[in-house]
């Protein structure tokens, strides 16, 4: 087996907790990141009290419960279970903003989502590697999917250029000039250590001509197979492909097929959600699902507002990611059952309510309306912290709701449910 | 008695949360805040499950232990008791910037500062007493101390106009005109809910005149007999008065002596770290504290540095607040036993050690320097919640330290063992 292993044979001797209880007589080895990696590990985990604990192998999806096209399941890795339908929120760089990794387990996510194209600009994939990998850089123990870092390249504009071999780009950070291929990436989250590892592609941006669309795809199929050659043989690690094709039925059905004779531990459905509008996203969800295989995981990404996660379940979605919930929370919008509460608003500035009673985070426990509104319009930190709280807490609380209506053949009646909450509005003004 | 008082006898009709158990059969009742507190303050007890503990009144100081002139003791409020010598993070808009409440009291604080001057302007002291009072407002149950709005209305320059009566002034958040006197600071205190109320003062930045520092020294002691006047007889909160007097000790006896025969519940020391310099200010605690009543709390305003606060303790004072630990954390500068950490600096980027390794606070237990000095340059509001954290711990831990040290009568040697150890620096770079 590769990957973190935990040897009780030898003390590691570089390591700066020489004396620590928990690595006295033991080792730390991981055969990827190599041994400049052993110091920066042996400190992770003995921060963490995790020595002496064999990583399992292995990679699983199981179905546990359908109700029309819609799944409830279990991811399995060696790091620990995901529960789908899963909402990831995004840890671009290294920190699910203004959230401690503590607080965002507390609000049920089984995994988050790392940015390839921002951790290999700073602080550098091979910089995680030495430090023993995302998980213990970033303090996250649970499950990491990365991207590939294909679709920000691609959002770069003039500040890249895109052949058959991969795309050159210049850093948004210090202008320098990098190189991102299938291979380079495939070894950045290699190195970054995560647990699902995305293949390399490239996404137009929505609207594009069907040529252009067509185009990207195939190459995408080239990179996605180049990727899966690259990954080798990674037990307890996945490597997901990524379908391609707009919003066009017969591009996605090629797509599909391409990535489905490749063969991939989970598949996503890339390219949707850039500004082709919901009722076409949704129109690809209807039947884009269905192309790939039932047994593996399939993975919405960039999606989306709440309303797009239950129609994407509806139509067989297990996994998605967005900025949303952690982005409103930092400009001062809150999702709540009854829709989005927009705190700048002098409405609430006397309100003593919270956010949403019903609702178990700590913004609504311990704070009113008024308080969040105050600190919110004082552009004081904790403004951001508790309203990002609430979102991802709601985002999970949603997922977790998903899960239960589909395990008891009710997801109709939660569907339907959840709309007309929405359509009721926030409370009124008091 | 007055202040918070729960009686159970009829259900707050106007209650939010009408059926929370809790509450069922009883009311609240806030005789200060009057009538239209009491819907938020019945839903700010719900919320931590307060209602039905009766307050207890009183406001007691006991030296417990004495070191040469170090004194260890406890402050007792109906809101908990303070362990002196205290230092006390600064809340300045009713929260400790980057810091959950929970967090703020995990360091080990017993007790956070609010300013006057900011929470007047913005939420306004009449909307928080509205929202139950300062506590129920930013949800810290402890105690609360608020400055005057003297020193930070003093501080506006060209935008304040001070005459007898008090200072007339332009706020910085949308210039709207303020007249603060005695009277009004008094006011809006007890509005705030404060345990621990200042007298209004007004404080001259140092170089001044003498004739200066001696024209507002009296001006100040005439504001404190009406601050006096106006707080009235309010069992459970104290109020402080504050000697000024710059680095002329004529005048600090002469300013001791007028606030000792009004008499006050503490004695705090102003128009020090105002410019004058460490030697000068440890010039004037030389003698200062030995001024007031060796009964009451000593409380420096506005201190400081780690170094300054040790030498502070030494000369017998009792109570301290800065910003520096919480703004220093937004700026990326550690302090640790052995100095200032700067987690800019590009010697942290691969250091896989903690900022302190026999720190506890959680940005050492569970944090590089390496990904402090990532989220610090990559602007991530993490770096701001875990710094500060630290910064906090770090204070907090300083003061137990020097608690425990006065208790065992070992206060020089834990003293000597402090500058040692800052004198040795920061570990070297691995």
């Amino acid at each position: 087996m590769r990957g973190w292993v935990v040897r009780l044979r030898q003390h590691c001797r570089r390591c700066v907790h020489g004396g620590g209880s928990a690595l006295r007589g033991g080792y730390l080895h991981n055969e990827e990141a190599g041994v400049q990696a052993w110091q920066a590990a042996c400190f992770g985990l003995w921060q963490r009290g995790l020595a002496g604990v064999q990583v399992a192998a292995g990679f699983d999806f199981k179905v546990t419960a359908v109700d029309g096209k819609a799944r409830a399941g279990v991811i399995s890795t060696p790091r620990g279970q995901v529960r789908t339908p899963a909402f990831m929120p995004v840890g671009t760089a290294a920190t699910v903003k203004a959230m401690l990794p503590e607080s965002v387990a507390a609000t049920g996510a089984d995994i988050v989502l790392g940015n390839t194209y921002h951790l290999m600009l700073r602080p550098t994939a091979e910089r995680v590697a030495r430090l023993g990998g995302l998980h213990a850089f970033m303090n996250w123990q649970r499950p990491i999917l990365t991207d590939s870092g294909g679709f920000q390249v691609m959002s770069l504009g003039a500040l890249r250029k895109v052949s058959e071999d991969g795309v050159r780009f210049k850093s948004h950070i210090d202008g320098a000039v990098h190189h991102l291929t299938p291979e380079r990436s495939m070894e950045i989250q290699r190195l970054l250590g995560s647990d699902i590892v995305m293949a390399f592609d490239e996404c137009p941006a929505l609207p594009a001509t069907e040529a252009v669309v067509a185009e990207t795809m195939r190459r995408s199929m080239r990179w996605a197979e180049r990727s899966r050659a690259a990954f080798g043989e990674r037990p307890g690690h996945a490597l997901f492909g990524i379908m391609q094709g707009g919003v066009t039925r017969a591009l996605r059905e090629e797509s599909a097929a391409a990535l489905c004779a490749t063969g991939f531990e989970g598949y996503a459905i890339g390219g949707l959600a850039v500004g082709e509008g919901q009722e076409a996203m949704l129109g690809v969800l209807e039947y884009a699902p269905g192309l790939l295989p039932a047994d593996r995981p399939r993975y919405l990404m960039g999606v989306g507002k709440p309303d797009d996660i239950v129609g994407a379940v509806e139509r067989g979605i297990d996994m998605m990611d967005c900025v949303l919930p952690s982005r409103s929370g930092r400009t001062g919008q809150a999702f709540t059952r009854h829709g989005v509460v927009n705190i700048k608003n002098a409405r609430h500035c006397d309100d003593p309510r919270p956010l949403d009673e019903a609702c178990t985070c700590p913004a609504c426990r311990s704070y009113s309306r008024a308080y969040l509104h105050h600190v919110y319009r004082s552009g004081e930190i904790i403004a951001a912290m508790l309203l990002t709280w609430h979102n991802l807490h709601y985002y999970q609380e949603l997922m977790s709701g998903l899960r239960a209506a589909i395990a008891a053949g009710q997801l109709a009646a939660f569907v339907r449910d959840f709309h007309a909450q929405r359509a009721a509005g926030d409370i009124a003004p008091c």
